[in-house]
């Protein structure tokens, strides 16, 4: 049985304890938040048994509006990439190491997204070295022995089949997309931006059929029910631009993503929703709240959105903006946009600016939302920053490191204040001075 | 008479000419605004005329909701950077620098917040050299020679007269920080964060009397009458932290700054109102409504909003953030965070970090409110974009310098396809091949 089942027959299982602990919750309110089809743990039987590395096993990691806002970060070779690497083995250790800074800098969940070189083995090595979920959209590698034009749909199921058995615990599947949605994308000024999107409209031009993926939603159900991987419901009409925003073919596509989602829950397996994209930072309640009612609660998993498009090597700040909001209004699983998007394919880097840019975006959403516990890290580096402990400070930094590293540039470590004011003009230092603030504890001998 | 006053007896200045010119607005809309207090035009009138260097003469700019948001970017040294720099001139030529950087990443006023060297001398060189409008802080400059608690009513007067004779365009004046606020801090985690409101507090907790500003409130816009300097009444009890924002001292303070932005307009004088600072995402269109209704729709003119305190080392990202939501929803100025906030005196490559984010959230805040014409700039880079012309990307980018070096890393400028997907995984190019998207435009020859 899949925990989606297991849920719905009243049991809690491993993940979802593993879960509960984690996040400080019930297991309970973990069961029922899955049963409900709100909260789903991406884990696919065999990544949970351990597939590779000592300490690679995964952690289950759920991903739900009852639980902390989660952040994927996106990986993987492309063509030009492999190309340029002197070495298959190379190519993939690059990978290895953006898979490591992502995981360090709080990724929940990566996407191993390359389209160039060995792609089997480079999802192999990738899944055999993460403790975190790890995602993939298959028609990537299906297309790299023939044209996705020549795609049979024994074709699709053997690559999807094939993935499942690496351990892959979450698939990108772009379902929604039908063909009554193609004429939609005439009006755009971008038309389709999505790499899934745009296969999978090639295949049904060329063939003049209905999308493979939505006609053979049952037997791709059962595969996944079979490892217990969950769906990612692709949005291969989201728009690409802000002109583009919430447009009739976006919404087209969201209302067959519904459809989906109900029927991967009839079918016994885990379903989120994938959504935009370029969205005006007005229209993202909007677009939240309307995914969150047409799929019945399922996970939101939002690529930025970005909310300008004029900020290209900046726009993991234009996606952190959209994607606080997001996460505020409803999102529950945030894909991270990295300096590079638009522009190249991501250094390690990037993908630490990228999660870093996530992971804001996430956690000032809990805050916002009031999740229980969540200001507890606030408040406490705030009582840190009040006592004057810089290292307490560091240590409760996002990214103490580079925090630390800017401080040092002009001061010692051991000094009690900041080169911005200077001892004399600290304001903390003189509203404390003058009485009108004492340090919750005082401790000078804890002090560095 | 001041531009409020001409306003208000229905004359159009050359400076309302020109921000009309710049905005594309009309002049007599901008004239309405400045009259109801909404909008503010902050040029002393010696900046106007010209002090300095050729071509630094001060360009009028437009502050306030009937216009673009704008942003202002904080230099100036500080007692530590002082200390460290070999001679006093290295010192005024870096703030040059930052002040360079600024202008050319799209600050719209530039504040020097120096508290370290010789503080006339730098101020004179920023203002001669800068034709955006400049602000300050005048009680930094006061305490120089003597101690806070020793500052005499006169001693306050002839250095606000100095500055407004110097050309400064606006001044922080905390006046609205009240004695009886004082006891409303004790409760707060971290007290109080504003170097002027702590000075202030301490004089008034020396000399047991009400704060100074407050008292000459009328005298002190007697001298920023006369030059046609704008207030920009200061938040001296703004939160240091989410567990402090939105408490009780704030708002005492904005009411405050309520009462004396009308009496400001009452003498003539030009007003916008400080706003926080570190605030939690959920309760800023709160407070930006609250200021806007207390100060009768004076500019508002926010620290960030920071949305979460963990993040040290990456706080331009954490205001963006907020600052994109308070522009959405009243916010007029938003006061750019860099990289060095809570760590260390910026570098110019801070100074430019903290311009783009704030940049990002001010058109990001544009677009969304749908101010007219703000999102052609998106829809301009949407259609080269969607053309694969990186060069009209590049010249059209707010940044186009880095987003050129991040694709350059891969691939040579004249390719037409990025190393992200490669030129088969592009789908742009499959939707276009397939009939889907046909540019709007085709001039292949226009390409390069």
């Amino acid at each position: 049985m899949t925990q989606l089942q297991q849920a719905g027959a009243g049991d809690i299982t491993a993940q979802m304890q593993r879960v509960a602990q984690r996040e400080g919750v019930s297991a309970e309110l973990i069961r029922q938040e899955l049963a409900a089809g709100r909260l789903v743990i991406p884990a696919n039987r065999l990544h949970l048994a351990g597939l590779g590395e000592p300490g690679a096993k995964l952690d289950p990691c759920g991903i739900g509006r009852a639980v902390t806002t989660k952040i994927n970060a996106n990986i993987g070779t492309s063509p030009v990439s492999s190309s340029r690497t002197p070495s298959p083995g190379q190519g993939q250790q690059r990978e290895l190491v953006k898979l490591q800074w992502a995981t360090r800098f709080g990724a929940d969940a990566v996407m191993d997204l390359s389209t160039g070189g060995d792609l089997d083995e480079t999802r192999r090595l990738i899944i055999a070295n993460s403790s975190v979920p790890i995602g993939t959209v298959p028609i990537y590698s299906m297309i790299a022995a023939k044209a996705v034009e020549d795609l049979t749909y024994d074709d699709i199921l053997a690559e999807v089949s094939a993935q499942a058995l690496q351990g892959v615990d979450f698939f990108t599947i772009h379902a929604g997309l039908l063909r009554a949605h193609l004429p939609l994308v005439g009006n755009r000024k971008m038309g389709i931006v999505s790499r899934g999107g745009s296969l999978l409209a090639k295949w049904m031009v060329h063939n003049g059929r209905e999308n493979p993926m939505y006609e053979m939603f049952d037997e791709l159900s059962a595969i996944l029910r079979e490892h217990d991987v969950t769906y990612s419901l692709g949005d291969g009409l989201r728009p690409g631009c802000l002109a583009d925003a919430s447009d009739e073919a976006q919404f087209a596509e969201l209302d067959t993503c519904g459809e989906l989602a109900a029927r991967a829950r009839q079918a016994g397996v885990q379903v989120m929703v994938e959504g935009p994209g370029h969205i005006p930072f007005d229209q993202i309640q909007m677009n939240v709240a309307r995914q969150q009612q047409i799929c019945d609660g399922a996970p939101f998993y939002v690529l930025g959105p970005i909310v300008t498009d004029v900020f290209a090597g900046c726009d993991h700040i234009t996606s952190a903006i959209g994607a606080t909001a997001a996460a505020y209004y409803g999102a529950s699983f945030l894909c991270y946009v990295t300096p590079a998007e638009h522009l190249s394919l991501p250094t390690p880097e990037d993908v630490k600016a990228g999660c870093i840019a996530c992971k804001i975006a996430a956690h000032a959403a809990d805050v916002a939302r009031g999740l229980p516990g969540a200001r507890k890290w606030d408040d406490e580096i705030s009582d840190a920053r009040a006592e004057f402990d810089w290292q307490k400070q560091f240590q409760l930094a996002f990214d103490g490191q580079t925090a630390r590293a800017i401080r040092q540039r002009d001061m010692d470590d051991d000094a009690d204040y900041c080169s911005m004011c200077g001892k004399e003009w600290c304001a903390l230092r003189i509203s404390r001075d003058i009485g009108l603030k004492i340090p919750s504890a005082q401790k000078p001998q804890d002090r560095t």
